[in-house]
């Protein structure tokens, strides 16, 4: 039985040992606290950093294929036991370009790939130089995640938000809508692509508020999506699987945004969403077994569970109850004890052939479900 | 966050870990060896005897609920802690009915739910007066499970493989198809009853060779199987999933066999060709959420993988590429690490809208996939 391990113990990993256990493979999951979302599903938890070299080599050196649910990993590790011969996916190659925003633009700019007008800044006080850029977002090169790392700079009183790291100032696009478009990739290049993922986010938090799949997008939008999606990943020349966000503008124009070479929150809904979930697909693609089908059982909606403002301590989910009696709601919560404000503690996704009861729906949810802690 | 506990940890248990994740639950597990398929997924595994009253009253007696994989446990026990407040899922009452095949029998008759003639012997020297019953099938009273603690007795040569403790003899119907019918009953009494399943026994093995959903059966049989089915569950008079297993004859006369209190493999399927699978639909249970939707997503067939004759040794399953580049293909491997002729390894659940395709995916299967041995 091949052994695989996990760099990152969060609730990605967690759904990924979900999916795991379908397939002859041992795993293994390396993360620093024992209590993470992950834990509980593995025997084989190791402690450990996954940003030290260390680390990651001694966790990987005795596995056949180690694979990552978080881009901030130590790479150079992953190369040496690429090197040594274990099967590492992504390709520590692409998980380079990607972990740098810096070095992630270049790349789009290098293979033409259509994203925003950008500059690369070492320090804030560079920003003065580029007011023909504003306004725009300020997004560190590496270390951020989740709404950290960002700044908005709409004009030049934003300066002092700037950060004084290398990073990069994008041009502000009028975003008409985010999409995703996820892309399984296997070990002989054979690629399959998952429906488009209509993303709308919550802009204090700047999480996932609710997403819709199929998106809502005309043809010209989704073949244009498509094809930039399918071009960024093959020049990416690794197996995996990719999440491409993309903006579109007024005029139909399609930018790509970023690449999360993982499993991602916006495929979330396909785990009763499509035939093959993107957890499903991960491990096809891990252990070299033929791609499965990406095709959408049924429309579906998504909506993340986030702690709320004002509760702090252990969670209780407050509403759960009234949401599973709606006809195919499907909870997922990853098993994090304490709750804050923001924290992702879980989502929820909807089936219903009908887009408009989709939307109630989700509104249902979002107005129902309430992350409380005892406390 | 409630604590819940599954007695036995086989692949049943297994897959209730894999769906339990979905919920705000924490779990454990009791079995003799940590070894066995749950016991990867599950941080609290505990050591112990499911048979023996202090282990079973020690693992529960800390637990918000309790409940079963397989109905060989300690009902003494369950009884204790019932009574001591802990929810009991299913209830100790309905499980001490099902555990004992005689009492099984009596409750069907005391019912007038259609079952089988029969007559209850003590030991093995009873069958001879019994003659007008035969051919006729022996079952243990208590023990048998998987095909053991049955035998066939066509004629009084037959009478030296009876069973010489408390069994039932029951009158050999002639059978045209075997179905099953999952329901679901909530703590508080709602039922939802799954689509009926056609299954395919191997005759040397007794065990499920393959299984089509829905089944291929006329609306008369189909009001009658579903009417004896809930009428047996609700004479239960206890929350949980039961399977009922039914027999049909040439003059379309449908008999209950035996009802299976838990989740059962002929309802494996459902964790991709229905929406609520039967293993999230437990978990609803258990948790006191409402019941799921148990509709068809797509027809579906279900191969199980047993381990070939001549291979006993750490298991290779040959051929499981081959089946994965199947439209709709979905595995399950059950983590047993050592295969043995007949035993079962995992199963293999089959998509497809045409019942033809299904019928000859379902045979691809079964000469593609081998379970082999590497030494």
């Amino acid at each position: 039985m091949k052994k695989a391990g996990i760099l990152g113990g969060g609730q990605l990993g967690r759904m990924l040992l979900q999916a795991a256990a379908n397939y002859p493979v041992e795993t293994f999951i390396m993360e620093k606290e024992d209590t993470v979302p992950a834990a509980n599903l593995c025997k084989n938890f190791i402690k450990g950093d996954i940003t030290k070299f260390e680390d990651v080599y001694a966790f990987g050196k005795n596995l056949d294929i180690v694979t990552i649910e978080i881009e901030n990993v130590n790479i150079d590790a992953l190369e040496k036991l690429a090197d040594e011969g274990v099967t590492i996916i992504p390709h520590p190659s692409a998980l380079r370009i990607i972990q740098n925003k810096i070095s992630q633009k270049q790349f789009y700019q290098e293979h033409q790939i259509p994203t925003s007008p950008f500059v690369i800044t070492q320090s804030s006080s560079e920003l003065k130089n580029h007011s023909e850029f504003l306004p725009a977002v300020h997004k560190l090169g590496t270390g951020g995640y989740d709404g950290k790392g960002v700044q908005i700079i709409n004009n030049e009183h934003d300066f002092s938000k700037a950060f004084n790291e290398p990073a990069v100032l994008e041009k502000k696009i009028s975003i008409k809508q985010e999409i995703s478009i996820i892309i399984a990739v296997a070990q002989n290049g054979q690629t399959a692509v998952y429906p488009p993922v209509d993303m709308v986010f919550d802009n204090d938090l700047n999480l996932l508020n609710y997403q819709i799949c199929p998106a809502q997008i005309n043809e010209i939008i989704f073949y244009k999506a498509e094809a930039i999606a399918i071009s960024a990943v093959k020049h990416l020349k690794s197996a995996g699987l990719f999440a491409v966000e993309l903006f579109t503008d007024a005029e139909d124009n399609v930018w790509i945004n970023e690449i999360a070479p993982r499993v991602h929150n916006s495929g979330h809904h396909s785990i009763e969403g499509n035939y093959c979930s993107q957890f499903d697909m991960m491990w096809r693609i891990l252990l070299d077994y033929p791609l499965g089908n990406t095709d959408l059982i049924m429309p579906s909606a998504l909506v993340n569970i986030v702690g709320a403002d004002n509760y702090e301590g252990e969670a209780i989910y407050d509403g759960l109850e009234e949401v599973l009696t709606m006809n195919n709601a499907f909870v997922h919560i990853y098993g994090k004890s304490l709750t804050k404000p923001g924290r992702k503690m879980g989502h929820i996704t909807l089936l219903s052939k009908d887009m408009q009861e989709l939307l109630y729906k989700a509104n249902q949810v979002k107005h129902k479900l309430t992350v409380k802690s005892k406390s």
